[in-house]
């Protein structure tokens, strides 16, 4: 396994993978690696003949007061674990290497950037597209793997990536839980014991959405507020948002339907946490 | 010469093309093709091992109240000069191809985009931004070529490609004139010929400019005035604008130095032109 940390070599590297006929697998990552990315992987693993992870905590992506600095980060810990699903190349570029001086450019995508996590977080997926343009453009893999537990992301990152033609195929896996629900994310190590316990109602929240389609609910109204409910009997939780939508433009429905998406931010102490049921059929 | 319409024909064709260890020199064009353009062509087919031009009036450029739907279109004519510059490839793709519906990313080069010309045509960079990172995308050119008569829209595609990584060396080539000094432009045809002498004012304007230079006038604000005195005096020039301004970042200079840049806007009847006078050395 090889570590590449500057631009210029990652390009090259790439170029003369892609002149050699391998198709490349990319897994972008902020690192703070867990069993959901390496789930990523392990199907990147198998889907390309080369498999690069990108390790970035990327600054443009976080707001003002959010978590930028305490971001967790373990560079050899997660070396570590891309080396045991058998990683080819981490890409772990610096700042100056991915923004240097003078740089202006920014990628959106519109309406679906305003939506869900969009809405408190002014900015964040603009910075997404723009490090995953870049990081495209500079690697030029076939398949690039993200997490259905950024539901968002993933859409947003699907019509970027159809609407700039980058040639790549976005694959989407689904979300990776720990035993008792608590869907896996690197802000997970943000909680405290009891507020791990109370950051369970997420996935609570998301069951009993389930139960209650399940009995034949179809109210997208009804059954946000018994989401709703349920979140606010938590006293260490503070909602966010419940949205019940349509997955591919995210537009709020009123009747649940295939591909419907209900998706929710949470506050946990520090952390803010999201999770998501997708309904392919109903 | 082939003639593709679609994007994927395009993207096949060019992706066959690097396969084989050709490079790609794009000459990325809205049609109307004048010697202007032809220039471009003759030091791209020297460049590069395949010759692609891209014919593409972009809608997005153009802002309401615009000249898209008169903006002259011959694609045999133009086909003909572009078979006689040796182009290997003309890929003229329909609205359907580039923006199929649905589409909403968009890619913009901040600050940049506001100067000049920005200041008048909101969304108008943008839009530029956006096609020309689809087209080379799509194409993947090694080397792709651009009028410095556009000397904005220059700067900034030069911007994006090194921002964004897009790994194609932006080359800026001279203004080509007509006998007179009047900058060739596709929209030199909406000119009657009183309209026609009349737009020459801007070249003689940039005379005028280099003429105090030359005896060595240094101050900016001196210089504009001259300049807008003699836009004035001419009945059917409306100036938009004159900056005196450095070549990189656009910001307006107060004293002339290597590297100013004075470019203008003036309409003259239906046509909106602009012109410019690079001082690399002073």
């Amino acid at each position: 396994m090889r570590i590449l940390k500057t631009v210029k070599e990652m390009q090259l590297h790439a170029r003369k993978l892609r002149a050699a006929g391998k198709s490349i697998a990319l897994v972008p990552t902020m690192g703070a690696l867990h069993e959901g990315h390496l789930s990523l992987m392990r199907k990147a693993r198998i889907d390309g003949d080369v498999l690069i992870i990108s390790i970035y905590v990327n600054p443009i992506q976080f707001g003002a007061g959010e978590d930028y600095q305490g971001y967790p980060r373990d560079l050899e810990h997660d070396m570590q674990l891309a080396a045991g699903v058998g990683a080819d190349i981490i890409f772990a570029p610096t700042d100056e290497q991915m923004y240097p001086a003078g740089f202006k450019t920014s990628v959106r995508v519109a309406e679906l950037e305003q939506r869900l996590c969009g809405a408190a977080r002014s900015g964040h997926f603009q910075g997404v597209c723009t490090v995953v343009a870049k990081l495209f453009n500079i690697i030029g893999p076939d398949y690039a793997y993200f997490g259905q537990k950024d539901a968002q992301q993933a859409q947003i990152i699907k019509r970027m990536a159809a609407d700039l033609n980058l040639g790549v195929e976005v694959v989407v896996l689904p979300i990776v839980r720990d035993k008792d629900g608590l869907a896996l994310s690197s802000r997970n190590s943000y909680l405290s014991p009891a507020e791990r316990r109370a950051a369970l109602v997420l996935y609570k929240s998301l069951q009993l959405a389930r139960d209650l389609i399940d009995a034949g609910e179809r109210q997208a109204e009804a059954i946000k507020q018994q989401m709703q409910g349920l979140i606010q009997s938590e006293e260490l939780a503070r909602l966010e948002y419940v949205s019940v939508c349509e997955l591919e433009n995210l537009t709020e429905v009123t009747t649940i339907q295939p591909n419907t998406l209900i998706a929710l931010a949470v506050k946990v102490g520090q952390a803010r946490l999201i999770d998501n049921l997708l309904l392919e059929t109903v």
